[in-house]
């Protein structure tokens, strides 16, 4: 057990929390967290930006759930909290940035900002980080070009975990592809996926639940396909599509097309020589990749025919007329929804404990019902 | 049966045809065969450069079995053989292409060759396309790009026959993602697939020889699973990822991103607006996106860390012996070499007995040995 980890379970959370909060108090409890261990109050807003908008859309794996392991990597001072990342390399569509190893939230808005700018200006822009950190959901930062008109794509590398087909060892991370891409009235297409079968959080929750997984989406440690979710644990995840028979070779095409447009691109760590995850020694020095594409430099009209195709997917006839057919996107605005309806955005009782510890370590007011 | 194959089969071909034959000779028997139904000799010469490469790399199904699509397009007058494209929309990064309803091997081309000159200026060139025709192998224009040292991608929008996950009915097509990527000394990514389980060419095959498929490429034609091939061949394919179980639905979203590329943003037919392919009424109309990236843009020495990266998967232990872990672009260097060593390659007798008709129909001589 790590010194965090160690010195917050000291302390006993109070029976009863609350599990529903604003996404408001949420979002000032990560800034107080992240502030506490010296991050400066912009880098520390930027960081909650992110992981609250992971928890409305409802990737919680991705959202406040991180906020210890961004606290941590604060303490062990393997991150660069107030750094603020330089343009190393430029043309008039393309950047090189050096993240300085900053927050990953804060390089990746910085890219962002810059393919946006750049595709305002010539059609596209094509931004390669390196010395970057887990920037949160990919599809924050296309999403961030498509609330501006345009289509967004984001990459990460990630650290090891995908086996290439016929392989008994992981190469690539589950490295995300991200597309969002403008419909009328603020409807949107939202693309954020893994290029694994499944990520590992689904493993981890099938494991908690004591339930099997199903054959397709692991191997255990000894690269041996398995449904044990304990073993799937210890083991590796499978590339979309899963064994060969199915096209499994497909999907791990795909993690590498991340992992070329990421470290490979950017002259950064790729692949195997990624940092495992669980140890904070060194900087994470991921590569990130971000474009932008202004759809008014082709044929005009592309946000009526984005949701028109979208219409006719979401109208099809669904062979479970209690799970309608849903474009990508969909499945968070209706968690979106959810909580909005709700109230606020409700959390595992055990999370709630965690944090109410984590704040009582960093001296944090918790989070008020 | 259409006209052609009802006129081409009232010729017998003589028994016992040989079966392989070197690439030049298929190469001159396509531009005759084109030429002989009103392509001028350049636009002939384009396609067949492209029918060749699909062969010698083992794509079988987009190589000389095409060559009677193409051939009766001419005969039906609803692809224009001697179109040149021409560019609707341009800035230093970005095109917008009419193909001008050309053989879709010379869309393409032009396409990909002004990507590249784009990236070449600015570090990337995207390029949209409209009034297209089928254009082959999507990694031949990847490797165009590759094979200057840039990363190439290419999408093509296909009809219809990709049902999304919950779905019954077809919206898209299997449109394919192609990247290519160089390496040092001529090694390659080249990334060339589908975002379907499988290509119809492979529920063709086992239809073929009575043979089941798995469980989780294709349903029938009401929507269901199926296993029967016979069934899937009259119903639709799966996603890549296949059920939802799976993450088909990331396959379908993938596909959803190559028709974004294409119909949505060159503003021509998209999703279930594409004709069906059997059908010679009008003209296809389809749309392709080209991609070219220079990398000495980003990071330098991009060559040897991919070189690094494939060398890494190549060398990996298998979990059978023999059977290597491979890289995409592996299984088609191999074809090549074998078709280099056997000095030949080497086709099916019926679709030599087919083609042999094909040519005496147009007055054109036969494929020599």
């Amino acid at each position: 057990m790590d010194f965090l980890a160690e010195e917050k379970n000291k302390f006993s959370a109070p029976e009863g929390l609350p599990t529903k909060y604003r996404h408001e108090e949420v979002h000032r409890f990560i800034v107080d967290c992240m502030v506490s261990v010296g991050t400066p109050p912009p880098q520390a807003g930027a960081l909650a930006d992110l992981l609250v908008a992971a928890d409305l859309r409802g990737h919680f794996s991705h959202g406040l759930n991180r906020l210890e392991m961004y606290v941590n990597d604060m303490l062990k001072k393997v991150c660069a909290g107030g750094a603020t990342p330089v343009i190393a390399k430029e043309s008039v569509s393309t950047a090189l940035v050096d993240g300085r190893n900053g927050l990953g939230p804060v390089v990746g808005n910085f890219c962002m900002d810059l393919a946006i700018k750049k595709a305002k200006a010539t059609g596209v822009g094509w931004v390669c980080a390196r010395g970057s950190n887990h920037y949160g959901i990919a599809g924050w930062y296309a999403m961030s070009a498509s609330k501006q008109g345009l289509l967004g794509m984001s990459f990460t590398n990630t650290s090891s975990l995908v086996v290439p087909t016929r392989g008994k060892q992981a190469v690539l991370g589950t490295n995300p592809i991200a597309l969002a891409a403008p419909g009328v009235k603020g409807d949107d297409f939202v693309l954020d996926m893994a290029t694994s079968v499944v990520s590992g959080g689904k493993v981890e929750v099938a494991c908690m639940k004591g339930e099997d997984v199903p054959a397709g989406w692991a191997l255990d440690k000894h690269g041996a396909p398995t449904t044990d979710s304990q073993q799937a644990m210890d083991g590796f995840l499978l590339p979309l599509g899963g064994f060969e028979t199915h096209s499994g070779y497909k999907g791990f095409g795909l993690g590498m097309l991340v992992e070329i447009f990421c470290g490979i691109m950017a002259g950064a760590p790729y692949g195997p020589n990624i940092r495992d995850w669980t140890r904070t020694d060194r900087p994470a020095d991921l590569s990130q990749c971000f474009v932008a594409i202004d759809p008014s430099f082709f044929a005009p009209g592309f946000e009526g025919r984005m949701t028109d195709l979208m219409s006719h997917c979401r109208n099809m006839e669904s062979e479970d007329p209690q799970n309608p057919v849903l474009v990508a996107g969909d499945p968070e605005r209706l968690h979106m929804r959810k909580v909005e309806r709700e109230g606020g955005i409700t959390y595992h009782i055990n999370q709630i404990n965690n944090l109410w510890k984590l704040g009582k370590y960093l001296g944090v007011t918790p989070m008020q019902a």
